[in-house]
């Protein structure tokens, strides 16, 4: 864990794309008496940023963000937040940092598109700066361990998080994917590259065709992330939406992985489980029980 | 393996659900020179099978089955063939036998229907059966290692189906599933509730979204048995409809397990493939190479 304040008197960069986590991350680096200078992604970035130190970028513009970070003395980045366009790289205005990283995103790009964040890590790291998670900056974005909100779970919801967990761990340690489901302990749905919202809509529809049968609310969704990702960057995460399609497909609850999975939208994924009665549990190192 | 040819003068029993692969089972007992006893699960069995000595029952008349066998000698018995639609246990007439075997059925059915058939073969091997694999009558169901059909794979297609191979063996060691498709070095989709053809259609759908991407054709779809499986009765299939999901999926070939995996209706299945430019690569403990 890196403290923010070690770093005397420089700001802390936070390269902000969509979403309201990049709000968050710069709202708690201010609150610990940390600068910050906040680099926001025009057309994805949160306009409450403004209130920050804020200047913008294009895609394409990440020499321009180096030059900012440099005449404001960051060396720390956090790069954080969704991102709802890809970039079209035939009509982007790529400046010379991003030129000079362009071969190492082309060639992530042709093996799928989960190196482009680490090589823009590594480019950042050779340049001088310092890459720090998001949740080191703001630690409430991830969960300790225990029941984080929603109904105590019965043994047999305890025993599908436990089924699921393993499952994703194992899909994980093999680079498949970050999340599972499992039904009365039976492992109903892996994901892979469909990601998560595909593979919820998928247990509905299964369970819906009586392909898999249950009544009333059973089975959980597990999420964890793969050993080798790279957490500073790329956190698996849970928001209201998951819960919406946790309670779509028909699942009891969630089991997600304490301290490295991050709930974006803290108090309305918490709110959004308690008023539709699913269980969010926070599991630390695979243990699946109840600490309420 | 057992031979077909051990049991001196006593018929060979087949209990004959749906598809053309319990025909090719008779006829080769035949062939091996054993007398055989088709019974017909009225409304699936192929009507070729009248050939042989047949006798049909219906749903839930497993007692019927039994009393046939009995008065015929037959002890060793095969049960084969698909099911294309569910038997409605509420109005269908329940015998004896299959009532005693109906507890085990429902408990099964509660927790997914794999244990059916192993709750089956149980009961029939304590009435002194002795229940044999389709593939130990007719070995020609099952494929030798080597490439069965279509085109030589490139480099990057063998390494597709080691990865697609990895990937289902390790899910069927926590006995999730028994397929999986890589491409280009990437696990895009593994195989639990939904079933192939549902994976299958799901890599197409991600492939046509742009959220995997490749040219032309690539990838690979493998399948094998989980270890604890019980191959007698319960054998991982592909056939013609595979290789079609697989072209429309725009995957380059199929990986199966050698001596694992059945192929229904082999004659046509390569034909599909070569016809397609698809390849068929049969791998031997999992060493996936050319052996044309």
């Amino acid at each position: 864990m890196t403290s923010i304040r070690e770093a005397h008197g420089e700001p802390l960069a936070i390269l902000a794309a969509g979403g309201n986590v990049p709000y968050q991350v710069a709202s708690a680096a201010t609150a610990a008496g940390r600068k910050v200078l906040v680099i926001g992604l025009e057309g994805e970035a949160d306009a409450r940023l403004k209130a920050f130190h804020y200047q913008t970028i294009k895609w394409g513009q990440l020499g321009r963000a180096e030059e900012m970070m440099s005449a404001h003395g960051a060396r720390d980045v956090v790069l954080i937040g969704s991102v709802s366009r890809r970039p079209d790289f035939h009509t982007m205005g790529v400046d010379f940092g991003t030129l000079r990283l362009l071969p190492r995103i082309l060639k992530a790009m042709v093996g799928g598109d989960d190196q482009v964040l680490g090589n823009l890590i590594g480019y950042l790291e050779e340049r001088g700066f310092r890459v720090i998670g998001a949740h080191e900056v703001a630690p409430e974005l991830v969960a300790g361990a225990g029941l984080l909100a929603g109904p105590r779970a019965s043994q047999a919801m305890l025993d599908d998080a436990r089924t699921a967990f393993a499952a994703a761990r194992a899909i994980g340690e093999r680079d498949i994917g970050q999340g599972a489901v499992a039904v009365n302990g039976l492992v109903v749905a892996v994901e892979a590259a469909e990601g998560t919202d595909a593979m919820l809509q998928r247990v509905g529809d299964l369970h819906a065709m009586g392909r898999v049968k249950w009544s009333g609310r059973a089975g959980v969704l597990a999420k964890c992330p793969k050993p080798q990702q790279d957490l500073r960057v790329d956190m698996p995460t849970i928001g209201p939406r998951t819960v919406t399609a946790v309670v779509k497909a028909g699942l009891a609850g969630i089991v997600i992985e304490a301290g490295r999975v991050m709930i974006a939208e803290r108090a309305e994924t918490l709110d959004a489980a308690r008023d539709s009665g699913t269980f969010i549990l926070a599991a630390a190192d695979g243990d699946v029980r109840l600490k309420p």
